[in-house]
């Protein structure tokens, strides 16, 4: 109720608009985002360099004591542990001797038929046999990348991207392209066409659908525009989709998989963000590439752990999941919304904190001259993380940004935490 | 009673001798190894190719119907499931909401601390904080390798050696100079000696104990000037020592990691040979590189499954582990030396199948103008499957020769598959 009061109060105010079917929605402020507009030119980035961001800020979150808003995923108490863990003890109670056989690439045939049967709820004609389970969808998204590049390749990238698509870059000496992406429109298809002329590409890496760390969905038509370019182009779309389940609106968004007749799209997904973390099981729908991957897993990890994998077999043929996405979706939303409320209230009015109607991050947009990994070693000084905008690019683009995680529950730790970042900013304005 | 009369009989005709502590080992028959003596240069590959024997054999191995001689793990049904099973259940029944952090890189804290216990129980001083949990031992080799290497780098391999080296090496794009390993005396290290000379190696990437694909076990004054060598010429050793559990004889042999002072030694291992398959849990005492390995792996897995880092942790906790290997070991041991017998028994006398003791394969040489990869071909159709020497090199040197997996209990299907084999080897000498 108090979501609903203060999303009517923010729709008076013009801050939200009304949306037909999922309740309100954040009124489009494409003016408020000077960050990418002036840049056409793809930035050429010869070698990337590891951040070390990634690992300190995830070292960071183990502090019982850290707010964690840098974390990259949802506050753990919102997955149905003692579901999951029932159906770890069943899956214990009947594992066969042969359980390392029966899960070995392309992983626990059961597991993939329900995967597959997601896919045709979203009219998506995915076999099994084009699915390959993987430990996580960073195995996925590394395989898929192995898959269809050589070393010295160009590789497409967006600008903010999710920073393991950099550091995977790096590990296989490839180069990257780094195209515009705007906060609430995502990549530039123009700069994208340009660059697919005069460049060599071989792969595209992005997210389609909540991307990390702007939180946009690419619509439909982008969608559909950008399979078309990478096609006539010959080049392999590597789609992170992680966070789809977590739309808030009233139909979950379809992949660019969707639109993709020529097999040039490996979709990726998992079921860390919207499950369980710790289980690492991703897959990816690989179409003819399936085989290919496999060959490419066995030489990095061999396959994916099969205990895992036949619990999730067995939660996933149960309703639980369903019931379990619509609490979760929900949870979300009112937490960001709440969250973003509260960065509207106690940050300075410089910092536009950017609100989007799916997942659980926000972006924070300061003035240009503010550094914000100053911010975030000054906060973590605190005991709060925040996700610097250092770690989505391979130069200082988004050096004045950072992702902040709202899917924490709202309690006077959290309020306090706010307001202390908002100090924090004012001390460097 | 039956092994022990047999090998009696064998003393008694001088092909194995009494040996104090382990009961018999097969006599030396180093004269009856012309593969690899006449070439003391290391073969140089420039670009090693991906083998896909390693994918079908794996694959093959999932037929029921399959004797799966070409496998390279032990019969699944020699793991003590039900007590495995057993900790899964109680690692369920606690899991904690905050199972995905308290297990995230380097790993579960409990699971380290019982690793550097059994490091010290073979007089090995292992801080628990060097040691990062991994999926399987192979992930913890490629995280090793990516730690002290870079594209373009020369790594040392044994000849015959572990394909996935192989592998690793291409994916990495590394150069591979394969140094002579002879089937008992392990590798050439006067040749290894005049490459370190000769060429700006980086890595070295072998097996210490009971070596795949030959068997064979470094004696400790080896194992001294191997490690001194690489010392010498600042090489990293990436120690993949994943069967040394399985030694028949009194002690468990020590890794060359307990020879390096000077942390150059990575030590690789794994509990899929020795405990369970399927679980996908190895690790690597990484000395000072422990915190590199966390952040490689943490763009490539992130980090190994949480549930079955708790079982583990569980099981191991008990005394059922030790109880298991010794159990373990005597059914390997009995199980090899009878499929060696009947290999003796019903192969070509042309055919010198290699005993060693240790692990549970046995290395063929078939006279050099046989190609054991037709054999492989000709077997698999009658649902036997070997793994062909063409498999372990990057040249054709081996492709006289097969590893056979002697872990099977001897059944009415594993004599026939052997009398069938032999019949299959005669036609094509």
């Amino acid at each position: 109720m108090t979501v609903m009061n203060a999303y009517q109060l923010l729709a008076n105010q013009g801050w939200v608009v009304s949306h037909s079917r999922s309740g309100y929605v954040v009124a489009p402020q494409v003016e408020d985002f000077p960050i990418l507009s002036h840049q056409n030119d793809p930035q050429i980035t010869e070698s990337v360099d590891i951040n070390d961001f990634v690992f300190d800020i995830l070292q960071a979150s183990r502090k019982k004591t850290m707010t964690n808003f840098g974390f990259a995923y949802p506050d753990p108490n919102l997955y149905p542990q003692n579901q999951i863990n029932k159906s770890l003890i069943q899956a214990a109670r009947k594992m066969p001797a042969s359980h390392a056989l029966d899960n070995l690439p392309p992983g626990n045939e059961t597991l993939r038929k329900i995967i597959a049967k997601r896919y045709a709820a979203q009219g998506m004609n995915i076999n099994p046999e084009e699915i390959v389970i993987t430990a996580g969808a960073l195995e996925a998204l590394n395989l898929s990348l192995q898959a269809v590049t050589q070393a010295g390749d160009w590789v497409v990238v967006e600008s903010p991207t999710f920073y393991s698509a950099l550091q995977s870059l790096e590990r296989l000496n490839l180069r990257a392209l780094s195209i515009n992406t705007h906060p609430k429109e995502g990549i530039d298809l123009d700069s994208l066409e340009k660059t697919l002329e005069t460049h060599k590409v071989k792969a595209c890496w992005l997210m389609t659908n909540c991307q990390n760390p702007l939180g946009f969905t690419l619509s439909d038509e982008k969608k559909i525009r950008l399979v078309e370019l990478l096609t006539k182009h010959n080049v392999h779309l590597i789609e992170d989709d992680v966070y789809s389940e977590l739309y808030y609106g009233g139909t979950k968004p379809r992949p660019a998989k969707a639109y993709d007749n020529k097999g040039m799209v490996l979709h990726c997904s998992s079921f860390s963000k919207s499950l369980v973390a710790g289980f690492r099981i991703g897959w990816v729908a690989a179409g003819t590439r399936a085989l290919q991957i496999q060959k490419i897993q066995l030489m990095s990890t061999l396959s994916t752990s099969a205990p895992v994998q036949l619990t999730l077999a067995n939660y996933l043929s149960t309703r639980h999941y369903e019931t379990h996405l619509r609490q979760l979706r929900r949870t979300l939303e009112q937490r960001k919304f709440q969250t973003w409320q509260l960065l509207r209230d106690h940050f300075p009015k410089e910092a536009n904190a950017y609100y989007s109607t799916g997942g659980y991050f926000i972006w924070v947009v300061l003035p240009e001259h503010v550094n914000a990994t100053e911010l975030y070693r000054l906060a973590l000084q605190e005991n709060i993380s925040i996700a610097p905008g250092e770690m989505f690019a391979t130069n200082q683009q988004f050096i004045h940004c950072f992702r902040l995680n709202a899917s924490l529950e709202i309690s006077d730790s959290v309020v306090l935490a706010i307001k202390r970042l908002g100090l924090l900013i004012e001390t460097l304005i």
